[in-house]
């Protein structure tokens, strides 16, 4: 056994102030998914395999954290084990050496919970996750083999009104995060959908929709060439290039795109989508765009991408889109939703960068209580015991320590504000001393003031 | 693939009404920790094998869920891993084919965390950690094989303030959920090897231990069995019956053990750390029982044990105690430290047989705004928006419905104690009815006193 202790690659310790960050923004994102009505969910770690695999494409499925199963070795199970050994040497799976995975995100547990508990269930059934998920990627910076996926979805309702509010929700939470520039953009897969049909390539629509997505990257004139390598003919890409150069406001976008192809019945339903989301977003950065696709197949209408200030190079610090069926892959039918996501370890990234974190967020422990001898120290947490009550967090020095600095400093490294300091003078008087540490301003209380003082916020004077 | 989904055992799923009960538990504790200068950690779900291994003994070991590596299939993987996995089915362990395993305790990775940042640390290290853990035991009636652990460490210091503040957060925790009758058992492992050197046995202190740990469950006579089972002598067996016989108050037991084993020394100073612990605990239900042994062998010190009030059948809902040396298996020497853990899922119980649970957790969304057709809801929607920014929680019906008791009905299974209806004459004169479901009072109030209404609480007249 190595003496040298490590953690597993692409994996984090969160130390006291990255903890205090991290839930400033899951307690922001909670509270307004709240205010709109979700309720949380959580399920476990880790699912039947079954449950996982297939759901997230061969790629996908290479990164699922497989658990092995306990007790291989008991005698009745160590043949099994070994020929469903032969088959994870194949790539292929097997229960009998892995039962278990860990979750890849949040969206497939949550439809396994909504199809095993769907007879109970109140729908619409709004309802939030957050929680941890893993992937066997490649670590890199910004990407973690452990991280937190932050969800909401209402499911069970074809009601626009659904889709409205979370564009509504985007706005509110970035607001309350301080993120004024940012930007929510959306399209809907109707629209692409018209396009193929515009285009006489219905059947080409993932190809069209795949080349589209990456405009941002590549560029017009690659996306016209990798058109043309996906079989598309001049005609179609040159309608192809029109869409995606259409431009300006969101209204004149809409004129444009109904100019181009709203003789196609699917773009007036996709535009009924969008404007039912504009009608709620007046006034909000939210910006049509037509060229807007995300990656998953499985959206069939409205689809939100939010981007980070375009002075921060982050792109996609969230988003989502409408299905049509949540849980036919484990036999319930009909069950049609939409969703959000928020990319927490990138929001936590934009506001680090944007120093938009609140200043006060790591003042926990607001005082330290000096250890002045056996005599003053006992005085001394009876005192502080009574603060504990009154709702103020404190600590007192371990130990009777003679080199005043070192309980400063102590103090000043676990970034405790104020120090209250009970020496015999003191006691007798029923009296401290409080120094703030970053003014290094003194004052004398009375034992039975402090609460108040601490309480008030309001400082020692400068 | 099967169609029928399913959860892994032992594991489950927790709706909104459990969570907002578990987080009640878990808000609770965790205020009081920071009241008392802890700060939050959270390491990863996974450690590397070789940081678990070795550390739970034989039958922990057996029980650590381990997970298989990816890209076993790889060619240059291939050969390792059989080779691997021939040692897996001699129930060995191989890096080959699992690097890494979900974590067992919180503990060895708070251990595995100081070692590998003890040079950048502040000690004494006041740390708190509420994260799940998984073990692969045969899930039963409140054991599960994902659980949450709620642990508070103070390391780096001998100070006995410390042993006797984990007492005082025992007791505020506690109170503030309202278990009154819990009882915090005290012990001093330095009393059980007293005892030993009392019996002149100290080789036999672990046998001393187990068996005295066994007397809430076998009587007294049985244990005498097992003594004289494992080697110890009637004359030892004598002593060690008048020392689990001690009895009365906490002054008359230290009295009687002082009497019995007052002569060897380290009872002196095991007497020091238990009345250091009563001495700031006046009043409150710190009991000694010299017969507490606790299981882990790495305790030195002071060992504490909370137990559920005498009406419950639950037993132990948290302890632990003094150790000298947390980081010592990995390399880190001079590390002592004392801390406790909460059991949650037990103290869930605990508070839900005595209806402990304060009534007003299960409300978070306020109010249902009806649906009463397109322009009556455009209207309620803006009502609900500032509703919203005013901090109320609430949600609209999902569509027009003119059967008006599915909207009700709607409200009552998800629990929402207000209904807002907003119909064409109100919508006319910028008022709306209220209705109080669960009393069925009604009230009409103008849209801008909707606010003040449910930030009051003060809810309908009778």
């Amino acid at each position: 056994m190595s003496n040298k202790p490590s953690i597993p690659q692409g994996t984090r310790d969160f130390s006291a102030d990255v903890i205090r960050k991290r839930n400033h923004i899951l307690a922001t994102i909670k509270t307004v998914f709240e205010l709109y009505g979700f309720q949380p969910l959580e399920t476990p770690a880790f699912e039947n395999l079954e449950t996982l695999m297939g759901k997230y494409g061969e790629e996908g499925d290479k990164l699922i954290f497989k658990i092995l199963n306990n007790g291989l070795n008991d005698p009745k199970n160590i043949d099994k084990a070994k020929n469903g050994f032969e088959k994870v040497l194949e790539g292929k799976n097997s229960v009998d050496v892995t039962e278990r995975a860990l979750k890849y995100d949040l969206t497939i547990p949550f439809a396994r919970y909504v199809a095993m508990n769907h007879t109970k269930l109140t729908f619409p059934f709004r309802r939030y996750q957050v929680q941890p998920v893993w992937r066997a990627d490649k670590p890199q910076r910004g990407r973690y083999r452990e991280f937190t996926q932050c969800d909401a979805d209402v499911v069970g309702s074809h009601s626009l009104m659904n889709d409205a509010e979370f564009a509504l929700i985007y706005d509110e939470v970035f607001n309350r995060l301080g993120l004024k520039g940012y930007e929510l953009r959306i399209n809907s897969r109707k629209i692409l959908s018209a396009l193929a049909q515009a285009c006489n390539a219905s059947g080409k629509l993932t190809d069209i929709t795949v080349a589209i997505d990456k405009l941002d990257k590549i560029g017009i004139e690659k996306v016209k060439a990798e058109l043309v390598a996906r079989g598309l003919t001049e005609g179609q890409v040159s309608i192809v290039e029109k869409y995606i150069s259409i431009d300006g406001s969101n209204t004149e976008k809409i004129g444009e795109l109904t100019a181009l192809i709203g003789h196609i019945e699917e773009s007036g339903a996709g535009l009924t989508e969008i404007k039912k989301v504009l009608a709620h977003t007046e006034g909000k950065n939210v910006i049509v765009d037509f060229t807007l696709a995300r990656g998953l197949n499985y959206y069939t209408g409205i689809i939100y991408e939010a981007k980070a200030p375009a002075n921060v190079q982050m792109g996609s610090i969230g988003g989502g889109g409408r299905y049509d069926d949540l849980t036919g892959l484990f036999g319930v039918n009909g069950i049609p939703g939409v969703g959000i996501s928020f990319g927490v370890d990138r929001i936590y990234d934009v506001l680090e960068e944007l120093q938009l974190f609140p200043a006060d967020l790591q003042v926990s422990t607001k005082a330290l209580f000096f250890n002045m001898g056996e005599k003053e120290s006992a005085v001394a947490f009876d005192v502080m015991q009574r603060l504990r009550k009154a709702g103020v967090a404190c600590e007192m020095y371990h130990k009777e320590e003679s080199k005043i600095a070192k309980q400063f400093n102590y103090a000043e490294k676990k970034n405790i504000p104020f120090a209250v300091i009970i020496g015999s003078k003191e006691m007798e008087q029923q009296r401290c001393q409080v120094k703030d540490l970053a003014t290094g301003q003194q004052k004398e209380l009375a034992f039975e003031d402090l609460a108040a003082f601490f309480n008030s916020n309001e400082g020692l004077p400068k």
